[in-house]
């Protein structure tokens, strides 16, 4: 996949985010789950839009998960609008929070005058506890009444929890003459007191395009991207990545793998990528952002697994804080994360080559410690020379901050 | 397996460890590698031993551990002697490190006038450096006029690290009118400034047992117990576990897997269970010792990942830190361990019944606070109620001493 800014031919397009596509409008309020601050986010689309979805691995997989999944398969892969609120995760609420997830759907779908099985909604918060759903019916009707352009910056920190800055994106480029808008929005740091664990992200775009193409873009740039960010290793029960495509861009649509497709799914992992990397540079905690980057490994799932291993050692992470030159833990890491190794030939760099052919160099420890203190991306890059596989992860340091953030208790 | 002490009919013996056993001595020395505690540890058996052993699954495997795979190998599992040094772990060094850990086992078979084959070599330290030969050389001689039977505390304090205090025992048992005794050492609490990573452990017996029944038991037990211990996910390059049986107790040698093959190993599970949990509770900062006990898993795998992934979850470990009755991450955690979970039946204790059939009980949050604050072995059950399966696994608290110990450089 092609990532590269210029290569792609897209432009980042300053201060916009979700609402940055034609025909989308956002809001982000307050409906009083969370005392102050806003907890109610709801994106718009005027035009039902091709839709794909991403939902956690978590066996506790949340109620409203199970109902957008439902809804996006009643609807043939379409939608027009999501509603995500934060504070309360319904997860683990059973009968019960399933009647919620669909009751607020219900709120959604009256409030906009569109079908239900068009509303995608989804929530982050305290695990086993029940949505206030006075608040959200009368938090539906107040975010419908304020949709708007610059209703974007509102609903990116709707959905914040722990993040100390909202995530947001907004690119655009040229397919057959016409412009392409995309814009995302997401959240995620680890986990917040008591049990936040969600990392979410939206995405609209304004390009026509088949929904199951929509989704095979999704999915593939995902496993590139937003799985391959550690923070702590914990996968939340909320877990979930959502896209809608609502065609008003005016391009051919989309209907096979062709080059518009190739083009728009690289533009889309250029969106995808920034925005896990934002999350990882946000962890709870964090003051460093570490990207490993495995190169010619035996496959891209060794790689993939080495560089996730590498980025999610604890030990790394704290060496890392304590801009300890510390290669040994990068190895011990590597050597547990189930891939192929041959440990006579693999290279390792952070900042300079420190171990060559398996055998530590004596590399100056002055320059890597000075480079791990004041350089806030912090790079490794692992060679194995054994094949052609790759991949790259993104995490953070673990800092005393972290576990001051996971240890208060309500 | 029976674990209980006076069903297995065993007596735990106070204030003793490795030297329990007939016909075994130690010693534990400084021989410079660190500036003042000590750092070689020799165990040394009058009579040839049956001998089995366990290594680390990392692909860095450290070279002592290639070699002693190679000497149990050439001798048909047979061994009279382990070293072990502290400091350095002789991992990642090549085939300097592979000629270092052979210049180590002549030293001992020299001076203990003992075949090579039958010296077992191992290290724990700083990964990517070479053994300071000179010092191994003359620590090994006077280690050797050391041996003693009040040696075991000494070498249990030589192979300790970031461990705050030695970890010993010594039991006895009556096997068709025998006294046979079983002693152990172990070290390990996480990773230590710099690379220190190692677990490992030493016992000694007096049973008379074949080599490769001896292999089984081991293997058997350490499968629920070293290997269900997790501090901080990491795999180290150099762990190990060694067993001796040097036949003195004179008991019929165990050549079949018969009653006294499994009370010999039901009371080995004992030993390695003991020490297990001590390293647990050793682990680099904690404060809390971590049972997590699964039953009515579908398979007992199920049980164990379940266990396992409950006792490393960064964020069941920091919540436990603060004394914070958070169900909700317990469940997460065993929902991405990858185990067969029925959300509608799983039971959840924590000093009381919190969930019940996946439901939240009105708990009694006070009470599982103060539990949280007041003992020092929290208990976590998980009831799957879908199967006989069953594991338990043991681990930590995630404290800022951790980040402390951890982020310290040279």
């Amino acid at each position: 996949m092609k990532t590269d800014c210029e290569e792609n031919n897209f432009k980042i397009i300053k201060e916009q985010g979700i609402t940055y596509p034609k025909g989308i409008k956002a809001a982000g309020i307050n409906c009083g789950i969370r005392q102050t601050r806003k907890d109610l986010a709801l994106i718009y689309s005027s035009e039902i839009a091709s839709s794909a979805a991403v939902y956690t691995q978590n066996k506790f997989k949340a109620a409203p998960l199970w109902v957008t999944e439902e809804n996006l398969s009643r609807s043939g892969g379409k939608l027009q609008a999501i509603l995500v609120n934060s504070g309360v995760a319904n997860a683990c609420t059973g009968e019960q929070g399933l009647q919620d997830a669909r009751e607020t759907v219900k709120y959604v779908s009256d409030s906009l005058q569109i079908k239900e099985e068009y509303v995608a909604v989804t929530s982050t918060g305290k695990i086993g506890e029940f949505l206030p759903m006075d608040k959200m019916r009368d938090g539906v009707k107040e975010a419908v009444s304020k949709l708007s352009l610059k209703g974007g910056t509102d609903a990116a920190e709707a959905i914040m929890t722990t993040d100390t800055r909202k995530k947001e994106i907004a690119i655009s480029f040229t397919l057959n003459e016409k412009e392409i808008r995309i814009g995302g929005i997401a959240k995620g740091s680890g986990m917040i007191h008591p049990n936040m664990a969600t990392m979410l992200a939206f995405i609209t775009t304004d390009i026509a395009i088949e929904s199951s193409l929509l989704q095979d873009a999704l999915t593939e740039v995902i496993g590139k991207t937003f799985n391959m960010v550690t923070v702590d290793g914990d996968t939340s029960t909320n877990d979930m990545v959502i896209v809608l495509a609502n065609g008003l861009a005016g391009n051919r649509t989309i209907v096979e793998k062709n080059e518009d497709y190739h083009q728009f799914r690289d533009n889309l992992y250029a969106v995808t990528e920034y925005l896990a990397k934002e999350i990882a540079r946000d962890g709870e905690g964090a003051t460093r952002l570490i990207e490993v980057e495995v190169k010619n490994a035996l496959t891209d799932i060794d790689a993939g697994k080495i560089a996730k291993t590498v980025a999610g050692s604890l030990l790394v992470k704290a060496a890392i804080y304590g801009h300890d030159p510390n290669w040994g833990r990068i190895f011990a890491a590597a050597g547990y994360s189930g891939a192929q190794i041959d440990v006579n030939k693999i290279d390792l760099f952070v900042k300079e080559k420190i171990v060559s052919d398996g055998q530590p160099l004596p590399f100056s420890k002055d320059t890597v410690r000075k480079y791990l203190e004041e350089s806030t991306e912090i790079k490794i890059i692992i060679d194995l020379k054994i094949g052609n596989g790759k991949a790259t992860a993104w995490g953070c340091d673990l800092t005393h901050e972290y576990v001051n953030i996971n240890t208060k208790y309500n």
